[in-house]
């Protein structure tokens, strides 16, 4: 079933009509497009369109349509309509007859379609940033539950400095925070109503947008009707937010299952998070971080997919945008996966204290916090740095650990070196040098932990008011 | 259900367990699956890990659960398995008993899928190429039946000079032919053995895998068995191709949706390719080459999303490879719908000889021929040019065409100019005029479509012998 | 030169000494750098690790460097320096000997980079900022010089309805007004100073951040040292918020290709933007606007290329970011580049009302209108729709206009159709009917004409205060 | 300067012949441009368009303009021509005077930058194939001086089982053996020449085409003039060729990053290609690796954007094309670098026998030896993997390895265990187990390493013969 046929003489081709139907797809927005019918009905009504009692049977037809899709959406199944709008169309028709063709006056799939979709993505952005915030919260409940726990940072994958496990997770916290504004962002950019652009010209009757704003629940509506119906702008900047939300999902992904790997070996992924082999049979395999990391490729790709289809479009509406759905609902579903899973990883997580103490054993971790001694009786750093360097070869030629070094052989090194060196050998001493605001000493990673609570008590009351 | 769990004393997470589950894609490899086990239990009775009675079971077995798959696949959708090669094993094992549980001797789902998804791509490729011949027959029947059109050829979207439609259409036949070259390079470097490979080390049963490679009919074994557990080549091969090919399609829906504008015109879609609008009665759409435009977004997305799956992937199996599934179906689907609709496109189409005659008048197609006879009458082509361009410049403001312009006027361009000039001003003179090999002259256009035919012919007995 | 090398015995090999070299692409960022270090010397003074006169020594040394840089660039291509902060820590030494070498002191390259990168973004944006607000100001003045020019408006490239062309180029008004505010937001979150946060720990010595952010500028300071180092997401927004400036620009582009050209022809490019051919003599091709298309392209692939990078990579630091500055450079340079010819363009545009008149003639732009007046005069919409198809198609075999078509004949369609039809079948009519807010009606457009240059206005004393 | 503007009334803007002028990139491609320009001059000789001592002059000028080319190539960077075929044009003309202006007739920019990248290409192509070799060379040699060295085979990065380390390089050897095959492919693809194509028509003079493609040495000439204009598929065929090639040099570089972290440490890395911290005195870096592990993205981004500019581009050449040039020079400079510095690393490794002794101690790789001997002894293999799970988390439990379990205890599992288990739980009963072809047997891989010499000894004799 389609909406137009009158100047067409010739039937289409069958193959053409399974490759344009939409129906498959598009049908999970029914609720959305059943509700912009609701609004845009009294629309109608309002500038006489419809007649009052006309009003009441259209609405009585879409509310019936709407509780039946609720409780038993399988019929949806049994269609062949073109799209969800002549579904909804055709079933108006079916249930309280020809009042029901009035509906689609002054209206346009093309406007139709971009206020389905913005409706969806206003509701998935509550329910993504409901995620987000929920691994945000993950991350805050792991850190505050091993708060003393070091282990060692990395850059280019080999050990650096000791770091707090809790200052490790709340870099993460930090992404997933301007992860959570920035889909806060692509829901103020959604937030606007395009309903009333017509096919493309703004609709042949008076209108009233501003009541269909508020009945909506919009905060604006568009501004130039070529634009609203040609503008893909909020999903691109949805699909470009879940791209980086991934990009950190991934991150994470890949540190714990290097951190996770018994070469390393400082957290346990839980048993229920984890598969086995079909051939080897002591595999315990991370299989959900790596899936995780997998699909940030996923939303990736559908990004540069959006991207490439909406460049070059000319304006305004063509049909290379009814692609842009697959791509919404794919992006959010793995999304929402990825994250949920992700907070199942971090609640079950366990840590292993003395496979984190040896790993900061081992690696000259503390050779800057050496460097930085001599810094401080006075050798410039470079020097320092230069002169740790040949330490630190030294000792490894030796296969020995900077705090085993006796101090003659420091002094022959440099004369500055006095005994109280070995004090900042020390894990504790040199997480506790790292004091500066963002650092890794416990007195700022503790603020941290409570600066992170307290984002969260406000991100709860503050979103979408 | 797993095929593993020994080791584990957690229970999966149930959100996990939908994650991770791979069932509801790799299903469709079930045949494939079902045919590589069949051969591997004859390759494990040769070995005698598999008595010649067990071999009996197994293969009866799998032959009942291969009829009930083929009469009645929706069983499928009840199975909670983890994946297609634990729902054959347990089907197998439901079946037959407890032989079942013999069949993964020595063999690890990863050389299993390793396996399935060759011999799926392998009889995908022969469809694929099979289609794309199809296109080619259809552009070369399109040509035949229209071999006196002349068009306007364009370069930048401006009209440069009139060519043989014929000739045109014969630029996509060469565009096609090496997609098809393409496609048989990927076959050759797919048609090749993993089975034997193990989980990554080799399988430890002295597998004869020459045995396999015959009975499941490839062309080689694979010679390294980490390289055959881990490689997904052949894939970005595919995916590869195809993202080329969708590049072809997208710049013969770009011509076709421009050609077959009303401002163009000379080439008119059929109502059967073609869709209305809901609000605009008068609306006729290039749905189906828009949609085919946009749809190379989504193979181009796939490229990039696999390409960047393996980018970084440490050997030798990892998880994230369970994602090459959807990209291979997705690829391989969208492909095989733009070809078939391209086809009907084709065959469809109607040729308006009135305005390409009527396009060909306007626009100074044939200015170069101009320039061409200056040459000849011994003027430096770059002088040439120039004086022509100045001509051109001076009938623009004339608003008149070259042929227009009186004998005095160019002689008072240049002396050269003789009463021959006005026969080079013809369109059939141009056209003629281009007959080096490669070229739009009628002669060489004809022969160019005989070649063509015969490639045609060709391809029929030469491929996949 | 390096800056370390204390426990390395082996030499570097040469190739992949340039291969790591860095200093070719980042001493863009030499003057940010030199600044940075002004004010972090400053803070190393204030806590004792420099001392008044090492600090003055310093400033002076710095700033000599940097005259010398603004006066005579060159000198930098002779340099074999690792990387820019190499570069300007030996040029320091060289200028005032070893008490330059104090300086990296509490300091690494990783939260340098990361310092340069914030305060040469910030300054881009402005300038971008800047350029697109120019780009706004051309079509608003584009669209009040060409106020009541009347062009078809397209959906699928059909012609759909007559539309104002200040309505048409308001679309795009909204669009950049959108990539405005979505660069606005990339300040925001680029806004925040890193320096401080060391290798990755955090600084040794007790830096006072909050001084340093106020001396640099910047609103606020990072809280975690780990994400600091690591944090590139500044660069995806600033990539993805570009990539969509210029599919913007590539769909203004793709039109203004499509409406210059002859065929459509309600615009001419000036001869100043286009180019030649070097054989055909009459060619003037669209080439900035095909350029313009084309970059689109390489921002697009700057953007995957970013992701790519930052996917499943470790904690915290890693070379592959260094990268990022060619993505950046190059991104910034196109969209400059592009932003800026666009307005080259529109400002020497030249518009061709009766080219535009002549194509509001033919296409059944009114048939919507014809429509819409059968439901005012009681029929439901889709019955209007579908007779009215029947009408266009009528006249289509006829070969005639709809306001040819006898009253007669309209009747024979309909008995709702009275002599008031001719009126609404005007273009004039037509464009007055659609005076819903974001409609194309003069009244409508004149207001949003309006209001667009009140954003301009508030967009000049609004941003970056 | 530019070889066209008679038709021109107006100069071109500024800044758009900044961003419009393609020399500064194209002039890589000068000495095939001269190359072709001398072939096409004969061509023209030959059809009597220039006399014989035209084209003595002409050759003269071209082959002065080739040795300054070569000599002092910093002229070019005085010249502000629009591109590398005005640039030789108007420098021929400054050598021999107006002859010059003859060689342009009959062609074009459009077959000439088709002919000029296509020769770049294919020479390109050599080069990165003897690239390609070397890279293998350098893993033979490995492999060979130390084949027997075992360490632990990976999947999902854990431990699997145990490999020869010889037969983990020679798993790169498949990659890298396919890849050059890819290349050669290309190459094929690359070897047809485009040259009298002219604009898009053909050459509207009688060029011998064969005569040139003998000349030009390539094997085959293009056959549709439109096609050989437009067609940029060998370049897609080139990136997408290079985009694998850089994703197997990613897995290498990523598994050595992982490989040489002292966590794992049986591989170490040269000090000449690793770096240092600016701030932490201990840091060795594999910078090297991580650089070409991040250079991949580049490519794949260019890969991307070439797709992009492709998709949905109308015949035949539209400037967007232009962007082509820097893809290849981009795409080729970083996978030759990458190729070479790959080459450094492998020549310059140090192997650990300890550490890889010592990491095949741990995590259980001799699991599914054990479950195959059950499978011997006539357990069902997936009751022997259940069983073995469960032995594993036994032992796991009790923190000892499986040969540290005493026999009763096995058998306390299953009665089929017997005193000789503890023989099969040994590492080198474990590799000696896999042998089959592909397996990481010692004497299957002593078998493939001699295969892979074999296969070095033909590519040297065998390609581009």
């Amino acid at each position: 079933m389609t909406t137009w046929g009158g100047r067409f003489t010739g039937k289409m081709d069958e193959a053409f009509e399974r490759f344009n139907r939409s129906f498959p797809i598009d049908q999970r927005l029914i609720l959305e497009d059943i509700e912009g019918s609701l609004a845009y009905a009294e629309a109608l009504e309002s500038i006489a369109v419809l007649t009052p009692p006309e009003l009441k049977q259209i609405v009585n037809g879409l509310n019936q349509l709407k509780d039946r899709v609720k409780k038993a959406p399988s019929f949806l199944e049994e269609s062949n309509d073109e799209d969800v709008h002549t579904f909804v169309e055709t079933q108006l028709v079916e249930i309280i007859g020809k009042t029901g063709l009035k509906l689609h006056t002054g209206r346009s799939r093309n406007d139709q379609i971009a206020l389905d979709t913005r409706l969806f993505l206003k509701r998935a952005l509550i329910e993504v940033q409901g995620q987000v915030k929920q691994l945000m919260i993950e991350l805050v409940n792991l850190a505050s539950n091993n708060s003393e726990l070091v282990i060692p940072g990395f850059t280019h994958l080999r050990k650096a400095q000791p770091i707090l496990f809790a200052h490790y997770l709340l870099a993460y916290f930090e992404m997933f925070f301007r992860d959570h504004q920035r889909f806060q962002d692509c829901f103020r950019r959604t937030n606007c109503l395009p309903l009333g652009a017509g096919a493309l010209a703004g609709s042949g009757f008076p209108i009233n947008r501003e009541a269909l704003r508020k009945k909506l629940g919009f905060a604006q509506i568009t501004h130039n009707s070529l634009d609203a119906v040609s503008d893909r702008d909020y999903l691109v900047d949805f699909v470009s937010a879940s791209s980086l939300t991934l990009v950190h999902l991934s991150r994470l992904a890949e540190d714990f299952i290097i951190y996770s790997a018994p070469e390393f070996g400082w957290i346990e992924l839980s048993d229920c998070v984890t598969t086995g082999s079909s051939l080897m049979p002591q595999k315990k395999n991370p299989d959900s971080l790596e899936l995780i990391r997998g699909k940030s490729a996923r939303v990736i790709g559908n990004l540069t997919q959006l991207l490439i289809i909406l460049k070059g479009l000319p304006l305004t509406y063509n049909k290379d945008l009814q692609e842009d759905k697959e791509i919404l609902f794919d992006t959010l579903d793995t999304l929402l996966d990825c994250l949920n899973i992700t907070q199942v990883i971090l609640r079950t997580l366990q840590v292993n204290p003395s496979a984190a103490h040896r790993a900061l054993e081992e690696g000259f971790l503390n050779a800057t916090d050496l460097a930085d001694y001599l810094v401080r009786k006075g050798l410039p750093f470079r020097e320092a740095h230069e002169l740790v360097g040949r330490i630190v070869l030294n000792c490894e030629n030796q296969r020995i650990k900077l705090p085993d070094l006796p101090l003659d052989d420091y002094q022959h090194f440099s004369v500055l070196f006095e005994e109280d060196i070995f004090q900042i050998l020390s894990v504790q001493s040199s997480i506790e040098a790292h004091s500066v605001h963002g650092g890794t000493s416990p007195s700022r990673v503790a603020k941290a932990l409570s600066d992170a609570k307290e984002i969260l008590t406000k991100l709860s009351s503050s979103d979408h008011p």
